[in-house]
């Protein structure tokens, strides 16, 4: 049962020079939205997630109270509900589909925020990894707009070991010929698969798998077990040209990639001048807490929050209760600022 | 022009209860061993390396002094020299290359110096990585015979993570289909680009991509550049079941997988009672110090000194010369007690 509505955007100038015809924005909204409007949350999707993805920061008590906020929750395009290779037709559609940045995504939900619901302020824009990216973005961009941000496990720019990591997942991915350029007649199952083991040295810790919490919170018997019968499932359940344009935006992801800054980082960063917590996992193997701490450095109304969580990136992802509630703390003390 | 010899070991039973027959060890020797038969030093080499990888810590005036000491550098059964898939005929050639661990590989190394050699008693083994490896396991095996050991960026056992990074870089060859079960008429060569660049994101650290020392360091221009010109060459010079063969070696490393200690890790480490200086660097991202400290707490003898240093895995591998004098100083260090 779909439980979500969408944006039609018409055809789209992307930051490429390309575009994008008939381009659509599903989200989900939580709560209602008051008669000062001001009241609104933006909070994007992560890698290969979905709205539903983002559930779990959502309720009654928590900080994104739909009692009290309006949330938004919108898509990233080429998760296969937004625009995507999979749903657009030729001549777009799965390898033809364009190169879509994070930029071209916040825009796209500054159109839904404001041609949509008449937002005009926005008290929290959050996210959690590529979530947290386009977080940076709609601080970089909006900066009149924007009251606060609280991006989790994620960087204003994508680092150089970050882009290598996927570009390792990216590689798994290509080595399967079921692939075909992006043509393939069913999916690429050998590629995906691999492309999932791949990954999943990445998203945890070392300490995690050190301590056998696969085992005790994921409940699975085996790290083989824990691969073939929850990990790969996840992943084999997208299409692969989705898989592979979400992570193309991922590794251009560039706050500073915009006339306004010309590729200067620090730029970019001190214009974001947002109330920020900026919270990164002590153990995160790809958005490592290093990064965040110079980025939070050049930003002039920031500050950094460590997640003190051996779950690596995945802290960020709802599924270990304590670092949930630290997220779902500091959203409240930012909220309350 | 081949600078080794070969040990002929004749048909060997290995820990998994097969038989491999005409067995070989490549192996080099630099120094003279002396009368008494006690300057003996065993080498072993790290994964799809040779004894070449091994001579940057050789040389007149360093702790790996051939006019002092007798140093052999045994090469690891699958890495092309020794028995490999590649090298071995039917019916254990290729995909059917049985299954070797570390300890059948150290038996062998135990073999060439005793048999060849007459060496009775070890000065010292040392090595990097899967040679960390083999040097725990000579530890382990013969106590009595080995008076120091100094492993770096490796691991008395495998652990979880490290098996799981492994398995992400095994998946990516297998997803190409040119592997064909071990029987490829030609080499699979996306698969094994697609190791490399799996494996690059692990080899480094990322505050080492943070800093751009594959640029300053490495001499390449891009990221891209070092992976297409300099990285995936080096793994392409591999036959694929040869990496496989190494690979299931590394993942199964274990030295407490003996009758004598049943898989009690702890009891197997207190039975490595000669000098140690373990050797884990700071930022290596499989072999990370945490485990070296694990490790070292339960050995009697053993001092953990921590490279200081941001290559990651790689401040083992001798390329880097701040690190390689750090391993230097240490086996000297070491020598000397």
């Amino acid at each position: 049962m779909a439980n979500h509505e969408f944006f039609d955007a018409g055809d789209v100038a992307l930051q490429s020079g390309a575009v994008l015809p008939a381009t659509r924005i599903a989200y989900r909204t939580h709560g209602r939205l008051n008669a000062a409007r001001d009241n609104a949350i933006v909070y994007p999707t992560h890698y290969s997630g979905t709205h539903d993805s983002n559930a779990w920061a959502i309720g009654p008590g928590m900080a994104l109270d739909p009692e009290v906020y309006f949330i938004v929750v919108p898509n990233m395009l080429g998760n296969g509900l937004s625009s995507s290779p999979s749903n657009t037709g030729a001549p777009h559609d799965g390898p033809r589909f364009p190169a879509v940045t994070v930029r071209d995504n916040v825009i796209l939900q500054h159109r839904l925020v404001t041609e949509r619901f008449g937002v005009d302020t926005v008290a929290l824009v959050t996210g959690h990894s590529m979530g947290a990216q386009q977080t940076f973005q709609w601080g970089a961009l909006f900066p009149e707009m924007v009251q606060r941000i609280a991006p989790f496990c994620g960087s204003a720019r994508t680092s150089r070991h970050n882009w290598l990591f996927l570009e390792g997942c990216k590689s798994a991915l290509l080595a399967d010929a079921a692939f075909a350029g992006g043509d393939y007649a069913a999916p690429p199952i050998l590629g995906i698969r691999a492309f999932a083991r791949v990954y999943a040295g990445w998203a945890w810790s070392q300490t995690f798998f050190r301590q056998q919490l696969d085992r005790e919170r994921l409940g699975q018997s085996s790290l083989e077990a824990f691969l073939a019968q929850a990990w790969e499932p996840s992943f084999q359940a997208h299409d692969a040209n989705n898989l592979l344009a979400m992570l193309a935006t991922w590794q251009a992801a560039d706050i500073s990639a915009d006339p306004r800054f010309d590729g200067d980082l620090p730029k970019a960063l001190a214009a974001v001048t947002a109330k920020a917590i900026v919270m990164p996992c002590r153990t995160d193997l790809y958005f490592p807490p290093e990064d965040s701490e110079i980025e939070v450095a050049q930003m002039p109304n920031a500050e950094l929050r460590i997640i003190p969580s051996v779950w690596g990136h995945m802290a960020g992802g709802g599924i270990n209760p304590e670092d949930a509630m630290f997220i779902n703390a500091a959203l409240k003390d930012l909220l309350a600022r």
